[in-house]
C-alpha cells in the first residue's frame, strides 16, 4: 500500500539504518538532536490503531529494540516515543535519545530551545553513532527473524 | 513497584476513566486540547523498554483501543501518540486528538500556537466528552477483560 505524493512511500526518509519487511529503521537529521531514529512502517496507514494487532506488537517490538540499543549505547537521561504524523501521515516512530544538557530538556523536542547544546556534548554522541547503527542492525536483524509470522 | 514523590504513584495525575489492574486511563487538563487522554502504566517503571513484552502489548493495545475509540468519537484529523516522562519519568502514554483549527496544527502539541481555536469549536468537542468517556470505559474493560493473562 503506497500513496501517492508521500514522502515515506517515495523515499527512506532519513539515513537507512535497517529495512525489514514491515518497517525500516532510519537516523533523522533534526539539528540538536543526534540520536534521533524513526521506526517507519513499511504501508502507508495513518494511525497506530489501522494497524492489525500482531502488526502493532511487531511494530513496537521494534521500537522496543531501538529504544534498548540506544540506552545501552549512550545512556541517555531520558528516551522520548512518539507517533505524530500531522504532517506526513504515514505511521512513523520518532525514538529520541535526551540529555539533560540538550537545548529542550526537560522539554519536548518541539519545544521553544531553552539553551545551546554543549558542542563537545553533541560531538561525543556524533562520534558515537557509528557504533550505535551497527548494533542497531545487529539487533534488528535478529529481532526481524524472530517476529516474522511462521 | 512505586516511587516515593512520583505525582503519577501518589495520585491519577487526571479524571479518572478507567482503572485496570495493570493501567489506568486519564483524561487530562490541557488548555485548548480537550481530547487528551494518558494510558499511565501502574507501576512505577521509567521507559517503554523497562516492560516485559507482554506488558508492552498490553499498554499498546490499550493506548490503540483509546486512540480507537476517539477516532469513532470525535473523527479527529489525527491522533498524537507519545511517551515523553522527560519531567515525570514514570511510564504513560499521551493520547491527543488534533484537529486542523486547534491552536498548534500541525506542529505538536508542545509548539508555540500559531492561532487561537474557535471556542465554539472547542466547546463542541468539551460537550462530547462524557459520551466519549463512556464509550472509553467500555471498550476498556471488554479488552482489559480479554487480555488479562489466563
Amino acid at each position: 500500500m503506497r500513496a501517492a505524493g508521500c514522502p515515506l512511500c517515495d523515499g527512506d526518509g532519513g539515513q537507512l539504518v535497517f529495512r525489514g519487511d514491515r518497517f525500516r529503521v532510519i537516523r533523522a537529521t533534526e539539528p540538536g538532536f543526534p540520536a534521533f531514529y524513526r521506526v517507519i512502517w513499511t504501508d502507508h496507514v495513518s494511525e497506530f490503531s489501522d494497524l492489525a494487532p500482531a502488526d502493532r506488537a511487531l511494530c513496537m517490538e521494534a521500537v522496543a529494540c531501538v529504544e534498548r540499543v540506544v540506552r545501552q549505547q549512550l545512556q541517555p537521561a531520558k528516551i522520548n516515543l512518539a507517533a505524530l504524523g500531522n504532517m506526513v501521515p504515514h505511521l512513523h516512530w520518532h525514538v529520541i535519545a535526551r540529555f539533560e544538557w540538550d537545548s529542550r530538556f526537560p522539554a519536548p523536542v518541539w519545544a521553544p530551545a531553552q539553551r545551546e547544546a554543549p558542542p563537545q556534548l553533541l560531538q561525543g554522541i556524533e562520534s558515537a553513532l557509528p557504533a550505535l547503527d551497527d548494533a542497531l542492525r545487529a539487533a534488528l536483524a535478529a529481532g526481524a527473524s524472530n517476529h516474522r509470522p511462521s
